[in-house]
This record gives structure tokens, sequence and C-alpha cells, in this order.
């Protein structure tokens, strides 16, 4: 019985298993991509979005499926981070098959009829986020269910911790570790270029990362390249942190906590930031931070609105950060005007 | 004034107008795509997911932007759709330019804090679903927003009327126009099969579409296509029903309320489907139906689960239906085991 069973089984997916002549798509995205045709779609049993494993000589990797029209239907276009990592060239035979979906959807599913998450799904649904095995529309789901059921203290910490867990961290060996942070909305913020100079005058270790602005004029990253070069790599952020106290470096250019990047080109096209707790403490967690300030600007013109609000969200960094074993402090500042000359 | 403000206007326009290569992707995908380097995306100022207006030779289509690396600075990869529709051949220069953000997002992101919509704003969301202006992040979050605000009876009756304005209509010029749908979710379904037989032998006209089955065994249009061809397009259908009365059709050969089908593309991963009012009656208004029964299963396996929940989604089609000048009758029937010989 057991016996029938296996071979059932083995000729269910001979029967879902093709070889296809690989076509590179000419560009690398960080995320494995296959185009196949609607007709091999069906074939295959995938739709759109679901997964295929794509597998040559030994080596397999697991790629999202688009369906197009007008493709030969030997053949399967696949981005250079497929072809590299298969060690495949342009025209060689690749076995495609569909893949398991990742337990991380079930999550979000889950999450999505308003379940609490336990750390093991959330760190399932992060890993899943990094190595690119969700679609685009898994993780849209994934951020608008939470901007909608809110995240509980408990689901802040997991997230913290996942997204710092499958990221790059910076090892200094010491101890007090500084950091600063705005969770912004104001103009005119130079607050990181004057007050990390003077933390590491004092002999305190603050190795900060900010972002670049992309639509607006200028983020703390584009102020401080006008003065030094930002796009560092983890290892001269060490190196200049070790000799200095200090770094003031552009985030993206390392892999600090690279869950909190994707969920964030989700936000962005939404202008809404559910994950906003767990994003700011996954990047102070990264670089090690024991002790850290984090500015809540208040104001109507501000993310946060009332006094209140600003208390709310406080405890919140406080509650994560304790739990990850930070020390932190929130100051609830004026965010009714520009910072500065802005 | 106004005079120094239109030069303004332009040189910043120049200034973020790239003349690039066209290389073809290879695929058409119903919707303009284009990938460009993550280095000119940061010039030409687009994101991830914004969208660049592609011209050449007095055409013009406005395209979904992928952003990835490894790609010459002066290439866009573009897919067939692009290339038919701006007769343009690989390796032609085309201009790139930063394309306007359609209203429609505005009205995604007002949907997004719980705002109710207007006719106006949800037509304007249609029309850009069907000609593929929204990204499936944009379109997702507001089919997940959807999930969870619920729909006025208002806005089912916008979107069934816009959907329908937005695709091919069935024009029989004839009266009453008979249907019927089955919000599913009870496997075994054949009554399609032995209905519409039935009521057209009677003299009534009865133009029924159905949807296949994907990864269920079977759909009502799969379980017809083992007697007779299912793949009609719209004028065979007319065809068919004016000689006969009746056809049982795959509903996707058509382009019946096409918003819906890319609706069902997003809803499907996600196994939620908020828009379902709408997505039945724009169909049945689609095909010019004046009577229509629906029937809804109800019992511990199927989507309705008691029969207070059944009476209550009943309403929502009446009146809907009201609205589209249509006579909607709904049938609660029992759901809780196969039907027939499943």
């Amino acid at each position: 019985m057991n016996l029938y069973k296996g071979i059932h089984i083995i000729v269910i997916q001979l029967g879902n298993m093709k070889k296809m002549r690989i076509k590179n798509l000419g560009f690398s995205s960080g995320q494995y991509l296959v185009v196949i045709d609607d007709s091999v779609a069906v074939e295959l049993g995938v739709r759109p979005h679901e997964r295929v494993k794509v597998s040559y000589n030994g080596r397999e990797v697991v790629a999202i499926v688009n369906v197009a029209r007008n493709i030969p239907s030997n053949m399967i276009l696949a981005n250079e981070d497929i072809l590299e990592e298969l060690n495949v060239k342009e025209g060689d035979y690749v076995n495609i098959e569909p893949a398991p979906i990742p337990l991380s959807i079930k999550y979000i599913k889950d999450r999505l009829r308003g379940v609490r998450l336990s750390y093991d799904e959330v760190k399932a649904i992060v890993e899943d986020i990094v190595s690119g095995r969700l679609s685009e529309i898994e993780l849209t789901a994934l951020v608008t269910a939470t901007h909608y059921l809110g995240m509980s203290i408990e689901e802040m910490y997991y997230f913290s911790k996942a997204m710092i867990e499958t990221g790059e961290r910076l090892e200094l060996n010491k101890k007090p570790i500084l950091d600063k942070h705005s969770i912004g909305g104001v103009p005119g913020d130079k607050t990181t270029m004057i007050v990390v100079p003077i933390i590491a005058s004092l002999g305190y270790v603050i190795p900060k990362t900010s972002s670049r602005a992309i639509t607006s004029p200028a983020g703390t990253a584009d102020r401080v390249e006008v003065l030094a070069p930002v796009e560092l790599n983890i290892d001269e952020v060490r190196e200049v942190v070790l000799k200095t106290n200090g770094c003031m470096v552009w985030g993206g250019a390392l892999q600090l906590a690279p869950a909190d990047d994707k969920i964030i080109q989700v936000e962005y096209p939404l202008a809404i930031d559910p994950f906003f707790v767990p994003s700011i403490m996954a990047k102070k967690g990264s670089v090690g931070a024991t002790h850290v300030v984090i500015d809540i600007p208040v104001g109507r013109g501000a993310k946060v609105k009332t006094i209140g609000d600003g208390h709310y969200i406080a405890r919140y960094f406080i509650e994560v950060g304790r739990r990850l074993g930070m020390q932190v402090v929130c100051a609830l500042t004026y965010g009714e005007e520009p910072i500065g000359y802005a």
C-alpha cells in the first residue's frame, strides 16, 4: 500500500515536470523571477505569482512565476539572479516543476483573518521576505492587513528580532553602543549631523545609519554625502567606528535587516507604515545598540498629531527595546514647523 | 510671471526626459511593463512600481516601472505589448519620462483610510485596473482594504456598473434575458448543464458564461467542454444564442467586465473575495440579463455558514440588481454535502 502511494506520487511529479530551454531576461532584481507562457502554466498547474522549482545540474532555486503570452512553449525566461545561482547558460535545458507553497503564506492568510502570530510564524514570514519567496501580492496583503489589524507588542518584538536575525550585523565587541533615530515627518531635520560628532567626541560609540530621500529633496544620508562618502560597506563602517567612535552612513548600502527594506518598498506607494516600530528597532538592533534615543516629533503636520498619541507610541519603542536588550528613551519634540533653516 | 513659470516647467520636464534604446523582453502580458536600471530610476526620479511615459514617433504608452540591476544605462527593457503599441523595433530610441500619478491611486489611498467612494472615483479606479495603469501593490491594497472595510451597497453598485461599462457587452436586443449563478463553494455542481437547456427549450433566452477551475479538478466550463467547445468569442456567443436561445461558454475567453478578471487574480492567492457581489453582478449585467437567480449554498463547509448570513448576502444581490435594472431572486440551498455524483 505504501509502495503504491509512493509510485503514485512519483508519477504525478514526473507528469508536472518539464524540461525547458532557459533564456536570460537580461537583468538582475534581487529576487528569482521567471516568465512562462500561459499554456505552460496550465500544463504545470501553476497560477501567476505561484512558485516553480528550477533545477540544473544538482542546483535549484524557487522562483516566482509570471505568466505571459507569445513565449515558445519549451522556453522559460529567467532573470540573471537565476542563471547565476544555477550556473547555467542561456540555451541550456533546465527542469521546471511546481514548488510547494511556502508555509509563511498560510501564516499570512491567518493574519488576514485576524490571528496573532507566534515567533516561529513571524520568523518564517521574514525569512521568506528576505529570500524573495513571497510574491508582491502576498507581501502587500501582509502590510495592508497589518495597517488595519495593528500589531501586538509581541508581534512588534517578534518582527524586530526576526528582521535582525535575517540580516547582517555590525559586531564591534564594545559596550555601550549609542544610537538615535527620529520617526521623521518634519522637514529640515539635520540633528544627526550635529549629534553624532558630539557623542563620538565625548568617547561614546555611535554607529549611525540613515536613509536617503528619493522624492523629497534630501534625506540625512544625502545631506551627509555633501561632506563625506556615505556608501560604506559593513567592514568599512566597522573600521571607521573603531577609529573615530562614530559614523554617518547610508543604511541602504548595508544588509542590516533587509526584510525591512522590502517592506518599505510596499509601504511607500501606499503611504502607510504599519511596520514602523519593528523597522526602526531592527535597524538599531542590527548595529548592536544598547542605549537608544527615539525622537517623536508631535504636531498637526507631523506623523504623530497629539501628545497622547506620542506617549502611546513611546511605550511601544521602550518595551520592544527592553525585550531586545536595549535601553530606549523617547523624546516628544515640537513638530509643527520645519527644523532650522529648512 | 506666467511665462517664467511655463519655462520653468519645460526645463524640469526636459531634465527628466531620457532617450533610451528599447529592448524586447520577448513576451506579452496584457499590461505595459518596462525594466530599467536602478541608477536610471534615480536619475528620472521614479521609484519601482511608479509609472513612466514611453513615447516614439507621436505615439505613447504609460508603463509600470520595474527596477533592476546590470542593465546598460541607455537601455530600457519593454514587453511586446509596448513595442506593438508604439510600433517600434528593438534597438530604436524611445523617449522616457516620469508619468503623472493616476488619480485613482489617490482614491485607493482614501479607501485605505476608510473613506467611501463616489461613482466617479470607482469608475476611475476600474478604468485604471482595466488599462493596467495600477501596479500589483496598489491593486492588492484595494482588495485587502475592501476585505477589512467591506463595501457599502452603493459601492457594490458602483463597482458593478463601472465593471460593465469598461468591458464588452453582449447585445441581443431581446427581453427578457435570463441568467443564473451560484456563489459556489460546494463540489460537484452541475446545475448549469441541466438548467440552461431546460430554460432554452422553453423559449427563454439564457446566455450563460461559466469559469474554469485551475486547481480543483473541474469548473463548469471544463465540464461543458467534454461535450462542446466553450472558447467562443462574443460574436459566436451571439450567433449561438440567437439560434438556440442558450449557450454554455467559458467567460474567460470574452472581455466581459475584465476588471473583475484582474481583481480575481489578486483575490485567489490570498483566498479572500471581497468583490464577489460586484464580480457576479457585473458578469450578469454584461450579458444584458434582466432576470437572474442567484444560488447561495449554505452550510458549515460552504462559503456561507448560516441561513442568517445567507439572507444578509441575498439582500445585497437583490438591491444591486434592482439598481442595475435586473430582477434578482436568491435561492438559499443546502450546501453541506457535494451535489450529485461529485
